[in-house]
């Protein structure tokens, strides 16, 4: 690969956005180098699901290699980007052992985004936040542990506070997290213990503005908490927590001040672009927006580098007509990624630039639980049953891989007739939650 | 539970022993309480595939409570087991922050092993074993790694090094797993890299004996390691790992020593019961076999503690008519846990002991890839195909939950189709894997 031979693409990240992208680039004349720290693409919207013991980590993820094997232009390597030479065009990488330069003619950046504690690093091992693999199944570790700690507690009050979880944020994440205890607690734990009745678990939903899914329709935020008040979970709306300790939280709606005692607190809050966008943005023109995102061209482009490429979450994009840049969700990344691919085939066969990228919003849905969820496609708005087999058939067919879809498929059913969640494992250590991971 | 209320049994361990033992209580006038480290009873015959991706640890665990839910004669403490008091008829309990003690009329030890280094517990970190999920997980992940690795190595005796698998103890473990890991070399990853071919790659069974499986008919012996090079497998018998580094292990055979180049070393080769063993031996007059396990009567019982009743990996129990010790496997186990519940069962209905628990030996059975084992069923040999599918069938029939049946059914049928191993993800840190765990 001299600069004589195929035009080099280099993708830093196989989440939604740079793993579309190059699928994209199947029959285009390039050779893709698609680079990630993991060895497989995530299915992020189901995540939750790991977390709460209803589906395996192998079910919503699959292997890059797996995906890519028959795409012989491509290449996978796993690897981090420590640095980017628009300059000199070349990416950094290294695998901890040793350290390369990669270079590209074409360069997409899809690295996502990590939590973000709004200036409260600390907290993060305190509520630890959904964003891999790995943070999935530390949720599912303190929530089970939690209710086998409460088994064996003889004080009350102590009993009180092992059972009662706190979710800090009520987007889709906070939401479908807080959906998914109320079940547990009232319907899968409900047989399991002894000493205890899982059904006293107090679930506490914190949002700071006035309404959960803040992002959907006021009608759906409203349908969404009452499906959650029915099943136990307690929405505190206007409320932002303060103060996260080992054994509680400090909640403060308007002047008021309250302290909750809690063992068990999990961060649906924010999330903050990759670091990968303030290298990039100290070597050329580029702004950073005030959650770190990179405000991109029309073409997603890097100003001045039309060279370079930013899709997904790392992008900060508005549409000439819109007022708010694009949400950082799946739909957003994978049109992004499908863009890029096709203005980087444009551009090979010499042709005028095309239109800018333009997102077409195909709807939002969270789910709440069995049989029960909000969903807007378009304009209808739906809840309820219709909404969650909408849900489940929408997130079915985007998995990657068909035996994915199977297995998924067969535990949902399963789950759905027993109420089970066979994947309630209590697995790994305690150490503490490294701050993760852009993907 | 008074001492006036119902026998109480406590059940140290929800292994095959353990949870086969609680189960046969089910209709018992008892209070069961069963005590694990892990929240699931786990089905290690088939962990070597959780190790080699084409399972998840959801698949072959059942949560303890999940299984137990409708015994309610039985309760479950998550908890470690930090010492027993057979004068005071007691067992300390410690759950990481509280410490109690649980009195008991019965119990039934079943604590498992964990792996032994003859010696060297430094090898530990290097040469990881395979008794639990996260040993699995380790595994899993060093073995993708290698070949990450070495897709990204230009210096080819460096490459070599990555591509080269060591796995000490040719048992049905380290069996197993070789085949597993040449199947993965030559047909899963067969398309993966670009750089790499897997095919190249070198695994390397070390047996000290002069046969692999050499607690099977020799017949079996020789068909298991033909089946093996057919996968690529060196089969390396008659020789001892007398050294293991970072990068290499040393390898005796006679007279000659030999130093192999590897940077993944596997180790199936010795396992040491738990110490709850010798602190029974302290205080009890119990003898310890060589392994470190507990002789104990025809009844399974400690000399001069008929109420204690040690079952599974920890018992040392020979046959007045047999001349060695029943061997370490889950039929062992499972049967003496039903033995010991019935035996409790006879002595509550005041019934003569009845007789000594007798091993009724179903057979044994190694799987070397798809579509070839070795088993002997009675005095019924087979090998190949035939003696696979009686390998799918008697593993299926006994993993616990019904579900789980299903989705390892499903997965191995994909599996089997595709060459598949869908479960191949490189997840957790590359922290030093902790002494493990009886459980």
């Amino acid at each position: 690969m001299s600069p004589e031979g195929p035009h080099r693409v280099v993708i830093v990240g196989g989440g939604f956005g740079g793993l579309y992208a190059a699928l994209a680039l199947k029959r285009a004349p390039v050779a893709v180098t698609l680079i990630d720290r993991r060895n497989f693409h995530l299915f992020q919207p189901l995540l939750y699901q790991v977390a709460t013991g209803a589906l395996s980590p192998g079910d919503i993820a699959s292997p890059l290699r797996l995906v890519l094997r028959r795409q012989k232009n491509t290449r996978v390597l796993l690897c981090e980007v420590t640095g980017i030479d628009p300059a000199r065009r070349q990416v950094f990488l290294s695998d901890g052992e040793l350290s390369f330069e990669l270079p590209y003619e074409t360069l997409i950046l899809a690295p996502g985004v990590r939590h973000h504690y709004f200036g409260h690093p600390q907290w993060e091992a305190l509520a630890p936040g959904l964003k891999t693999v790995e943070d999935a199944t530390e949720i599912r570790r303190r929530v089970l542990l939690a209710f086998e700690a409460a088994e064996r507690r003889p004080d009350p009050r102590e009993r009180r506070s092992w059972l009662t979880f706190v979710i800090v944020g009520g987007g889709p994440t906070g939401v479908e997290l807080a959906g998914a205890l109320g079940e547990i607690a009232h319907h899968t734990l409900k047989e399991d213990f002894r000493t205890i009745d899982p059904a006293e678990a107090q679930i506490l939903l914190v949002e700071s503005t006035d309404r959960v899914l803040p992002s959907y329709a006021p009608e759906l935020s409203i349908r969404a908490a009452t499906a959650l008040e029915r099943l136990g979970v307690k929405v505190r709306t206007g409320a932002a927590v303060t103060q996260v300790e080992p054994d509680g939280v400090v909640l403060r709606a308007g002047s008021l001040e309250e302290r909750v005692a809690a063992r068990t607190v999990l961060w649906a809050a924010g999330v903050q672009a990759s670091p990968l966008g303030r290298i990039l943005a100290e070597k050329t023109a580029v702004a950073i927006d005030r959650d770190g995102r990179l405000v991109v061209e029309p073409d997603l482009s890097v100003p001045g580098h039309p060279e370079i490429l930013v899709i997904g979450d790392l992008a900060s994009f508005t549409h000439q007509t819109g007022r708010t840049s694009l949400p950082g969700v799946a739909p957003v990344a994978m049109q992004q990624g499908r863009y890029a691919a096709e203005l980087i085939q444009r551009r090979l066969r010499g042709e005028a630039p095309g239109r800018p990228f333009h997102y077409r919003d195909l709807g939002n849905m969270a789910t709440i639980g069995r049989g029960a969820a909000v969903a807007e496609l378009g304009r209808l708005r739906l809840s309820g049953f219709l909404a969650w087999l909408a849900w489940l058939f929408i997130h079915l067919v985007n998995l990657i891989e068909f035996d994915n879809r199977l297995l998924v498929l067969i535990q949902w059913a399963w789950n759905y007739l027993t109420w089970n969640r066979g994947a309630r494992l209590i697995t790994g250590g305690s150490r503490p939650p490294p701050n993760h991971t852009t993907r």
